[in-house]
């Protein structure tokens, strides 16, 4: 019997490969506009692509950083226009995806939900709030706060007990294998991946899906089953 | 013969002290609607302005602060919620004055435009930049750059020159006597209150105007003068 249902925030609730790509291509282009002696977009955008990797995507200071690598002086113009262009791109496409917020909405009926999140506590909570979905959860829980991150087991047998369930009783919602499905399984959590664009189905997984819109039908088969 | 106006940007090409109050208001909302044990509105408005004057307003964590002072545990979904009701409210306030944008492309047919602000450089840049205006600027200087803030002789006379002026050809405009308009006096420019509300005229700027709008028909007398 299913009573809890645990979603990832990140590509599962709304689209962030898009987001991350539309707001660091805006800022690029918001830095060249705003006087980047380095016009050349693409070179840009690669340089950027390695400052974000090499400091992570939460650090605070990527343009900073980015000016440092192409040998630019420091300029407040310049990466106040990408900071700016990127919280415009976000008030854009920081949305949940078509139907996430009915079929939560449609879940909350019958089961506990909550939220399983890498990340940190402040920025996960942003999103939620920023997409107007906070109140829908019953649980939030990040690793920041855990100490510990997906696909470690601990976080899923935190938030689990949390919401007095087993986890047999509970399914995890991801678009991440080897965060989501794999740590979930170990546990003894039912999962669903959440697949975008052509990959095949993954065996790893109780059951696979185009999108969230799908999983109370999938959580119906798992009731049945 | 005037050939250089120069602008602060805080409530004088927009209104920062009604974006500061809806914000705040607003922020103390959510966080109330997030789950703040204490509910009293006014109490905890009252509590943040505290925070705020104690760590300036550029400090980055007046809201985990807030929650220490009321002797509430941390909640990174309280913070949050006042995060990005303080960005939704900036995103619907920060915009020029009425009438700014048509004054300032009017005036850049006949002089050469400047910004003097004391603050951060990348927030008073994110701010011209939020608002569409950086591109009408020939000249942007902020304090933090400078070393220097208003009312101090150096930033005025830093802009000026780098604008390849003398201050008898410069005007500044502001809203605040202390800092826009002594300062800007001392230093040899002539000067153009911006006053909200009901004050009297000031008897140190060479001029009292209602809104920056006014200013074009103040700079034609000055030339007559």
């Amino acid at each position: 019997m299913i009573k809890g249902v645990f979603f990832d925030i990140d590509d599962t609730l709304y689209n962030s490969t898009v987001l991350a790509r539309m707001a660091r291509r805006n800022s690029v282009q918001a830095m060249i506009d705003a006087g980047l002696p380095i016009r050349d977009e693409e070179k840009v955008y690669r340089a950027l692509l390695r400052v974000i990797r090499r400091l992570g995507p939460n650090h605070s200071r990527h343009y900073d950083e980015l000016l440092k690598d192409l040998g630019v002086p420091w300029s407040p113009k310049i990466v106040a226009a990408g900071v700016v262009a990127y919280e415009h791109t976000k008030a854009g496409y920081l949305k949940p995806f078509p139907g996430v917020v009915p079929t939560l909405l449609e879940l909350r009926k019958d089961y506990r939900l909550g939220v399983i999140s890498n990340g940190l506590a402040i920025k996960q909570w942003e999103k939620l709030i920023w997409m107007g979905i906070h109140h829908l959860f019953d649980l939030v829980a990040t690793s920041e706060e855990l100490g510990s991150e997906k696909p470690g087991e601990e976080i899923f047998r935190y938030a689990v007990r949390r919401l007095g369930l087993k986890p047999a009783e509970c399914v995890m919602v991801g678009d991440r294998l080897d965060t989501d499905i794999l740590g979930a399984r170990r546990c003894g959590m039912r999962t669903i991946l959440v697949r975008r664009g052509k990959g095949p189905k993954a065996r790893e997984a109780d059951a696979t899906v185009g999108a969230v819109t799908e999983v109370p039908r999938v959580l119906k088969r798992f009731s049945r089953g």
